[in-house]
């Protein structure tokens, strides 16, 4: 069983206090949001839907009704994802025993066929896997597997993965063993199956996963066909859109990253972790494409992806609009995925530089300070007035919202923070390297302390608390262009490498160079000609209204001006354009010098409701 | 009865050729297509609507279908109406046959009540009046008034006038005499009957355009009451979004243009004619608030208006995205009769500049040099492989289409361009003054002859062919700093006062100022910070990829650099920047200098698929 949850720690610093808000806040208010107990929140009905699918199970009838979203089990299981990580770092037997009753709930809701999912169970029995296309059964499936490997991980405990497994064996029949057609509409239960096949080493969960993502888009019109077929619909979705769900060819043909943006990393999260595991080389080159069309053309410097609302969506190389970014949270979580399962592949510093500026960043931005309220989406420019106003900007909200119809982004971070420790190592026990991919005060398998201030300081320490005899490399990220490392090493793909073996008190210590970078897009980026952002180490700036008199459109950086650092913020030289009432004018601003403050992203918006942008003219 | 139709004429120059292009090209193309004569085009079905409603008239049966847009009708009214025009400018007594053969079957279309209206004759005759809010019926009533009030002044026949007056009578009877609750979904009729009352006198025209505009938003729910007593709908519109179309308040407390923007300035061109003639002052002070809110906050430099595809609609104050504008041609064809009808309530010169803006650069982009090709939408940025592409900019194509579903647009540039006299000119009989707003190659009434190379040249000469004794009152446009007029005048809100009386070949010769002008927007405008954009005289710039190797995202203006004129095109200093290849690049990009080339908007995008761009960065 490939179990590193318990051995890769996090002490204190900047994700010891997230992890802290995790245990504290984030989890016990998504407890009450799935059991209906959140006072004023919309009821989500998510653990009350079991108990609806046990009564089926249990009488064949009834006495409730289905409720919320189609995939509204996958709450209950990421929920039960990061509860598991939770409790793995801070054990908490009442916890527990809330989650065990949860996953007793989850067995009696399971059919004697294995088959697992309540929407089916309690609503429309007859139609299972009749849409694939809309209706989540193998999304839902998948989140269940992540949280039952994630429960026996963590836990010791295996009822959630025996029923999972269950359910795999079921999935397993109809579209292997049976032959069924389809694949899923929403890609995820790829990555989960190879969590499985690594804790139980069943063979047929990697050949399932390898199923699913063999035959997607060889058949490009299942989900138009199979819509044909089906007398109902969740949404309506466009089957003949098949860009949208990546089955516009098949996984390998893919050269663009298109459609839903969280779906596509999802997808290309479980190509590249199967590719690892069985050295497909088409599906490495694939994985390795479709990496480049994002990092390289897709992405904001955010680390965000899905330029549009519509479909929720990537959309064209080089369109990243600011003010109407989708941004999901989730899909940079989902770019994290991929970028860690990248890293499987290959030991390459760019991979970790994306993850770690897409955490640092969109993901952490994506959750207000004190953990109660979320951004689905993380746009990189705020106008109140239009933002979360006008119709062409109804999603790009200024503020995030206390509740969510939709709650797939909140416990997305939960589980993420609760396991960064696994986005920060890894260990590479056959060629005796341990990587140090992310900077986060903790330990590794209490060999290893690391100390630091990151993301605020370049200061990174290693001590060694036992003997190792292991090579240890170290990321050398991108924006350091100058990192002092206090031992000899080799530096090769974006990775310090530092011979051992490792007496007990080594001490290594990291200076990575911290100095503020101006960041210039491609001009291809049309929002951004003639901007500039700035990016300290990890942390991408952004100017907001409170810090700038309220008004920040007028504010224009100056052109190889002086920026200093202060209580981590920045502070440059600039101007403050001066209009002069028209809308049009023939005269060029006045421009009077002035001083922007800029604070880090992840920061923005939680000093009430004010402008905010990323780029910012040059002058 | 006023008519001034035949008394403004134009001789050659610019728009000289753009009205034998309408009699040439334009009003015969859009004859083959409203005849489903057009090969290779849909079938538009809008004569032939006629038919079938008049054979139901006829036998009470109809053996065909209604087909088209529920205001289909509008296609033969906007096109009877620009024919009109044509026939004033063009005497062509086959034209004249096959519009009175057109007219015959109108008549013949037409029901004993009155009533008018083919979608309802033929396809749901129980179902008229149920549907204000999407059906148009008033708004195809109310085009088809314009078509017979253009016939009858144009042609002295009055035939289709005196069916119009019957279907007004209806109208009348229904929504006055009997008290029926309501108002129209798409503002028209109220312009319309405007010009029906000063063609005929019948002071119930007058009173039912009040009426209309009184009622309009009074009860701001009727669209979602009269939502729910039907049981059928044209398009499923949102009835509870009452700013749409405009009825969120009594029309006197309006302060923002909002909703559908073309919706939006029929009315408002409306509530000034009335106004005018009414010189009620609760509804001037209205129309210069929204006339105010437009021209200061929500106008494009181009002259176009509508910020967004969703609701084809105004947003929120300076929200004015250059790529995904809608800036439909329409709309600006609107705003000009907004503009004019404002001249007609106060003599300020800023009304016929932002009539001049709308018409030589949004209005005239609008149509492919050649007359045969439209845009609906008309946006500020156009970059192939996103622009017509991405689900964002679906509606901002790169090049104009050869055909439309909805043929609103070409009709309403073919009567604009056909009546452009009507826009250059006011007569203002009582106050001894005549208004020249437009500077247009052509004759006032045989009495003063206008000879001018505008808008490439400054120079404008207005020769007496006759003794003149009223004043001469000629604009004095925004963008001419420094005008020289060869006599003694007073300068008032934007108008050279030149006394009279002139006697048979006195000469009055005007030289604007035509010196090339940088635009800079208010930095509000988000898309528009540190970019600036050109002009000369009425005419805006932009720049497109086939004079600029290709590129042009990557171009910036010199600050202060030189622009010269070269064939009525501009050539500005500037720098194009070296991308290095990275999405995000901590290096400055490299400039070299270079000479960009601008070319008149009105002009784009007839040279091929390529980027174009009016708003261009300054470095």
């Amino acid at each position: 069983m490939e179990n590193t949850l318990k051995r890769f720690t996090v002490n204190g610093g900047f994700f010891g206090r997230y992890q802290q808000l995790a245990k504290d806040t984030i989890i016990p208010h998504q407890e009450k949001a799935i059991k209906d107990e959140l006072a004023g929140a919309e009821k989500s009905h998510a653990v009350e839907n079991f108990r609806h699918a046990a009564e089926v199970i249990k009488t064949g009838k009834c006495s409730g009704e289905f409720y919320g979203m189609v995939f509204q089990d996958s709450d209950v299981a990421k929920w039960l994802e990061a509860a598991a990580y939770s409790l793995a770092l801070f054990p908490d037997s009442e916890l527990e025993k809330r989650c065990d009753e949860v996953i007793d709930l989850i067995a009696e809701a399971q059919h004697d066929d294995g088959y697992l999912n309540t929407y089916f169970t309690v609503k429309a029995p007859e139609k299972r896997w009749t849409n694939l296309a809309e209706a989540h059964e193998l999304y839902c499936a998948g989140h269940m597997m992540e949280a039952a490997v994630a429960y026996a991980q963590c836990t010791g405990k295996t009822k959630l993965l025996d029923i999972m497994e269950r359910m795999t064996a079921h999935i397993y029949k109809r579209f292997v063993t049976d032959g069924a057609e389809g694949y899923p509409g929403h890609p995820e239960i790829e990555l989960a199956l190879m969590r499985m096949y690594k804790c139980t080493g069943d063979k047929k969960h990697l050949e399932l996963a390898g199923h699913f993502i063999n035959v997607r888009g060889v058949n490009p019109h299942y989900f138009g066909e199979e819509c044909k077929k089906r007398d109902w619909q969740v949404w309506g979705l466009d089957c003949g859109d098949t860009e949208y769900a990546q089955n516009n060819a098949p996984v390998r043909e893919l050269e663009k990253a298109t459609g839903h943006s969280v779906r596509a990393v999802y997808l290309y999260a479980g190509m590249a972790d199967y590719a690892a595991v069985t050295g497909d080389e088409s599906l490495v080159k694939a994985c390795e494409t479709l990496w480049c069309n994002i990092v390289q053309k897709r992405m904001y410097v955010t680390g965000a992806i899905g330029s549009a609302y519509e479909g929720e969506a990537f959309t064209a190389d080089y369109h990243l609009p600011n003010d109407t970014a989708y941004a999901e949270t989730c899909a940079s979580i989902g770019l994290i995925f991929f970028a860690r399962k990248m890293l499987d592949l290959q030991k390459r510093g760019e991979y970790a530089d994306i993850m770690e500026r897409a955490l640092y960043n969109c993901v952490l931005a994506g959750m207000e300070l004190d953990g109660t309220k979320f951004f689905y989406v993380n746009p990189l420019e705020v106008l109140p007035g239009i933002s979360g106003m006008t119709k062409t900007h109804w999603h790009a909200k200024p503020e995030r919202p206390s509740w969510f119809v939709c709650a797939c982004c909140p416990p997305n971070v939960a589980r993420l923070l609760t396991s960064i420790g696994e986005y920060a190592w890894s260990l590479e026990e056959k060629e005796d390297v341990i990587y140090s991919h992310l900077f986060i005060n903790g330990e590794l398998d209490g060999k290893i302390a690391v100390e630091t201030n990151f993301p605020f300081d370049g200061k990174v320490t290693y001590k060694f608390k036992q003997a190792v005899n292991q090579m240890l490399a170290i990321r050398l990220p991108f924006w350091s262009e100058n990192t002092q490392i206090s031992c000899e090493y080799e530096a090769k793909d974006g990775y310090a490498y530092i011979k051992g073996a490792f007496a007990e008190g080594d001490v290594i210590t990291v200076d990575f160079d911290m100095s503020v970078k101006r960041i210039y897009a491609d001009s291809n980026v049309s929002a951004n000609n003639g901007k500039v952002a700035f990016s300290r180490g990890a942390l991408i700036y952004c100017a907001e209204g409170v810090d700038n008199g309220g008004e920040i459109l007028n504010l224009a950086v100056k052109k190889n001006g002086a920026v200093s650092i202060e209580d981590n913020n920045l502070k440059a030289e600039g101007f403050r354009l001066k209009n002069n009432g028209d809308l049009y004018s023939f005269n060029s601003p006045e421009a009077e010098p002035c001083t922007i403050k800029l604070v880090p992203y992840y920061t923005w918006g939680n000093r009430g409701l004010n402008q905010m942008r990323v780029w910012i003219p040059e002058n």
